[in-house]
């Protein structure tokens, strides 16, 4: 089968650069000596974690408790659920965890943590702390950090942090900034809470631009990250890897021709809605168009308008696209997160190639 | 089973104002005596159909070959498949055509049309005409129109329209002169293949705004309109319907609490990032928060930003967010279409209560 067998729109997951994203991460962490848990809620897919756990310790980081369940069936029993717990899904972690899984947890709220303390089958919890995107977690500094590692006592396992604002960042210096902070506020928690006379074995920290900047990791005993695996044309904006590294594409075909303009059956569904690129140096619209194989040969072609299931491709001014109604394009995306979610399996190629080698599930939904 | 006992976040479903809606479009087609053939790119799922055919004639519209296929193995045969059509699709068309289905295909492309016709089992096909919205289509008067005629020979069935720039019209004034201008082109063209001695019998139309603000239909055999069903937050705020009318929203929990604000567990996978009403009157964010029994106890909250599983609400002013963690709200959405994708079943409650009186599925991908 080739990607002129499949019906689109459809991913299309290029397993060499794939390889090569993992590589540089692996490369990036090793020389701090630093292991990765993977986080897997860009790809949510047993394939991809098998690759992305080559030498690594074998944990992984998700964002749903579907993808918790998915991955125990696999038999990956080291699984932190990094979003803050409620106690619906404290049950349902325990259920699990009753099962053969050891699925952590995180949370910031003094309530909840004693919610856990009480559970008959508590999970190990991280405490989340914020080092600067003033998303969730408590400050280093906050007392509260204490109150709630009192009521966790033997549940508490450690402290989590997520420096989502390194997304903000432009350059690698910014990166590293943003990773500085990171590892410096959470290695403050941990150390306030062993000062305290808690354990807090796991100090944990992550994202794919500030794994892959950071100049030091002292005192950090994991990193997580996820986006890095397939990357987008956000991450390559900001500087995480080049357009070249973004290993998902979405497959499309040309279904109406207009005013030099095509018109491809890739729209909102199929693309998302995700703006990421609207703030970044370079607006991508709805996303870059590459021809069927994955190559730049339309210039900076891109999706301008999507509605639910037609997109409106805008040509690079001095390319015009010489496409009509049944060729195929490959759409590289604003946010691999947000689109690979649309799609419940990855056709998998090699190497720029045309030939399906692979045909790999994903875990959508919650 | 209580909205309580549902895993978050997941989409609930109020069958009275469904049924309402779909009783208010009724009522304004009957008004013409013109039928419906519903639109379920939106619904996605047989239940609703059933609850949108009561008093039609029994076709549907859909915008993917999925659906066609979801559709016709619940027994609908004529079904009109309202994307430009590709040659491959053509095929897949034609196998399930095989199996007993009556789907038809648009196009706009003479080349299509010209392969259409040298297939040997070419469904029925409708030309689609632009009549002002300049996604797709030929206009009325293009000399195309009958070049594509010509070649499509007795697979012309005849025509269909839609106009999409009803959504920049902002009163009930707006969108009734867009159904004019929307039914007079379709006509128009009509007119057009009858005096070349087409039969071109199907002249059909339609959008929810101008379906329910028509003043006159004359020549019109048949409207499709899909959004009207459900409802969202930009199609209030275009005079569609009331807030009070939107019948699917996002169950979700608060997993945080921070400075007056509250975190949910819908982001931008479990609402879309769709932000339609950036352009509207009102900015909605990524919703409107209500309470988890659908009514509007938090003023005007909102989610504010989205991450992939973290939504950020923003409290009215006038009305503090007294929620904790574990706590449930549901959130109206920006575009359905968008929102309801992300989700693979419907819990449906009636008239604002708390029982789950039934769980319905959707047929989402290609």
């Amino acid at each position: 089968m080739t990607l002129d067998d499949l019906p689109t729109p459809c991913l299309i997951l290029d397993r060499t650069i794939l390889r090569r994203n993992i590589a540089a991460m692996a490369a990036a962490l090793a020389r701090h000596g630093v292991p990765l848990r993977p986080h897997m809620k860009t790809a949510k897919s047993i394939d991809v974690a098998r690759l992305a756990l080559a030498g690594q310790p074998g944990g992984i980081t998700v964002s749903t408790l579907a993808e918790a369940e998915y991955f125990a069936a696999y038999g990956i029993a080291d699984i932190l659920y990094a979003v803050g717990i409620t106690p619906q899904k404290l049950d349902t972690v325990a259920r699990l965890n009753a099962d053969g899984s050891d699925i952590a947890v995180i949370t910031d709220d003094p309530d909840i943590a004693a919610a856990i303390a009480a559970h008959p089958r508590a999970p190990r919890t991280l405490i989340e702390i914020d080092t600067g995107e003033g998303r969730a977690g408590l400050l280093a500094d906050d007392d509260r950090l204490l109150v709630l590692a009192d009521r966790l006592g033997p549940k508490l396992a450690g402290v989590m942090t997520h420096a989502g604002h390194s997304y903000a960042g432009r350059s690698a210096a910014d990166m590293a900034r943003c990773a500085e902070a990171e590892r410096a506020g959470v290695v403050r928690a941990a150390q306030r809470l062993r000062a305290a006379g808690h354990a807090a074995p796991i100090v944990s920290m992550g994202s794919s631009p500030t794994a892959l900047a950071a100049a030091r990791l002292d005192g950090v005993t994991e990193v997580r990250a996820g986006v890095y695996m397939f990357g987008d044309l956000f991450q390559a904006e900001i500087g995480t890897h080049a357009v070249e590294d973004i290993a998902v594409t979405v497959l499309a075909s040309v279904i109406g021709r207009r005013d030099g303009q095509v018109l491809i059956d890739a729209g909102g569904l199929a693309l998302s809605k995700d703006r990421s690129t609207e703030a970044a140096p370079k607006d991508w619209g709805f996303g870059l168009v590459l021809d069927r194989l994955g190559r730049r040969s339309h210039g900076e072609a891109m999706v301008r308008r999507a509605y639910q299931e037609h997109g409106v491709v805008v040509p690079d001014p001095s390319c015009p696209l010489d496409l009509k109604v049944g060729d195929r394009v490959r759409v590289a995306p604003n946010h691999t997160c947000m689109t690979a979610a649309a799609h419940d399996r990855y056709h998998v190629v090699d190497d720029g190639g045309s030939e399906i080698a692979a045909v790999w599930s994903r875990v959508n939904g919650w």
